[in-house]
């Protein structure tokens, strides 16, 4: 037991990813972080009937119960959609095998929160990170495809089944072909570093060598990063009309990577493409929180219920 | 003073629009319209410096006290962006002269609750027509141009300014020209009455001249209404992934006037376009209360305050 700690303002976030286990013990009146830790979740890997990312889950939250000398609150947060009543991951096909209708609450024994990935990473930035104070928000994940999140009023959205917020999922050129959720033309195929190839006609890796190939002045460089802005730029436009938030966050490796090889020609589309009413505009901002955002949400989800 | 009323279970909704003041003496037990008038709005007209619509609006007021017998509220939806106080309009540039701002609840001597009309028009439809008993929907209004609204976990989405909702400035073919609103490639455009002569190459006076075409086995009209109608279902299923609602509600004169020339395409398309997580289906359903819709979310408005 660690005489410093307290287990009054103590919870435990827990963010379960594909590859790793992301896990901290946060102080709920400061919103801070006070011990991290990161194991391997062998998704696939099974103990019995048990996966064995539930053990491991269940191991870390002993082990920060150990170092706080009492029982702790636990929110975790995961892909998939979340039973509105956050007792499970009800919707996860293909992977994450056992995680699907997996009742946290009894396995930890204690009224654990459960939500989608995508949810407590906004709620992350709510908390205690881009969109503090903010009643109007949604957030953007700009990686390997494009996840988000809503905000709105005050709350977060969850909708009939835990789907909202796919923000990644908006069609910004109908013309074109269904992505894998059956969007045509989604902005996830748009921008999302799973279509780099077609979108760069082979010539760029990742995400990442298209920007650079753009930094250095390369001309067909430029014409694809700019054509994926301008997609993102109209999605921006389409949600500030839908959702009229105070604050756009992106985050994600694309938007960290880019910075204002992003930001600066996205902003300047969003100087055409945005309506602004009595001249207001919404705030585009980068993600604050990077990795401890999952882990932050999950135990604002706790509070906040 | 009508003796089978009484004040009780009363209250007036009003809906003001561009052309005509429409009322409504509504019982807020059983959500029905027990009275209904309406009067010229003649925007632009004043007395003084009072707008004749706010006059036109009083006397509307007492009339109805009149045979109530007693004081009602007054709920009261119009055009423009509604303070999120409900006080008034905050912003409605170039008609409607003298309602930005006008403050209802001290004309009127009561606390009057203000609303925006889309916005109005989806809360009677929650309240007493197609989306009863449903915590997620949303509707659009396809007329002249394209409204819209939300409502999410039992609770209207107003946004920041008022302006959540704003469906019909929804970019579907982001490399279009920008609508009125900056918008590329707008849903509104792509359906909306007002842009029909370009759509139709001039061939069609209107959208109704347009499905009568179609419906007589017209194939340059099957095309360009199955264009439209296509770029309604790839905006659809994109705010059933960004909203996850229950039921999705089409209003407005043209899904009035197309029935299952609107509804059984946009189906089909659907069934190609929608995301359908676990089987999860959206119902698509037309409006049920027509005109009277506005008067009576007005009132839903002042009751779920």
């Amino acid at each position: 037991m660690n005489p410093e700690l307290s287990t009054l303002n103590l919870s435990v976030g827990i963010d379960l990813g594909g590859t790793n286990i992301k896990a901290a013990l946060v102080d709920t009146q400061s919103a801070k972080t006070l011990v991290t830790l990161s194991k391997p979740t062998r998704d696939g890997e099974f103990e019995g009937a048990m996966p064995r990312f539930a053990l491991t889950v269940r191991e870390i939250v002993h082990e920060f119960e150990a170092q706080a000398g009492g029982k702790l609150a636990v929110g975790l947060s995961a892909p998939g959609l979340a039973n509105p009543d956050g007792r499970c991951i009800e919707w996860m096909p293909g992977r994450m095998h056992g995680l699907e209708k997996f009742d946290w609450s009894a396995f930890l024994e204690r009224d654990c929160r459960v939500l989608n990935d995508a949810h407590a990473a906004l709620l992350g930035e709510v908390w205690a990170g881009a969109a503090q104070n903010a009643r109007d928000a949604f957030m953007l994940t700009l990686g390997t495809g494009v996840g988000g999140a809503i905000w709105s009023g005050g709350r977060l959205l969850q909708g009939k089944i835990g789907r909202a917020g796919h923000l990644g999922h908006l069609s910004v050129d109908s013309n074109a072909p269904c992505d894998d959720f059956n969007t045509p033309g989604s902005l996830e195929d748009a921008i999302g570093n799973q279509t780099i190839a077609q979108r760069g006609e082979g010539r760029y890796p990742t995400t990442h060598a298209l920007l650079d190939a753009y930094a250095a002045g390369d001309e067909h460089a430029k014409k694809v990063w700019l054509t994926s802005v301008r997609h993102l730029a109209a999605a921006i436009a389409s949600l500030i009309n839908v959702l009229d938030p105070e604050v756009v966050i992106l985050g994600g490796g694309i938007a960290v990577g880019a910075k204002d090889r992003l930001f600066v020609p996205l902003q300047q589309m969003l100087d055409t493409f945005e309506w602004r009413p009595g001249g207001n505009q919404a705030r585009i901002v980068p993600a604050e929180l990077g990795d401890s955002a999952g882990c932050l949400g999950s135990v604002f989800n706790l509070l906040n219920r």
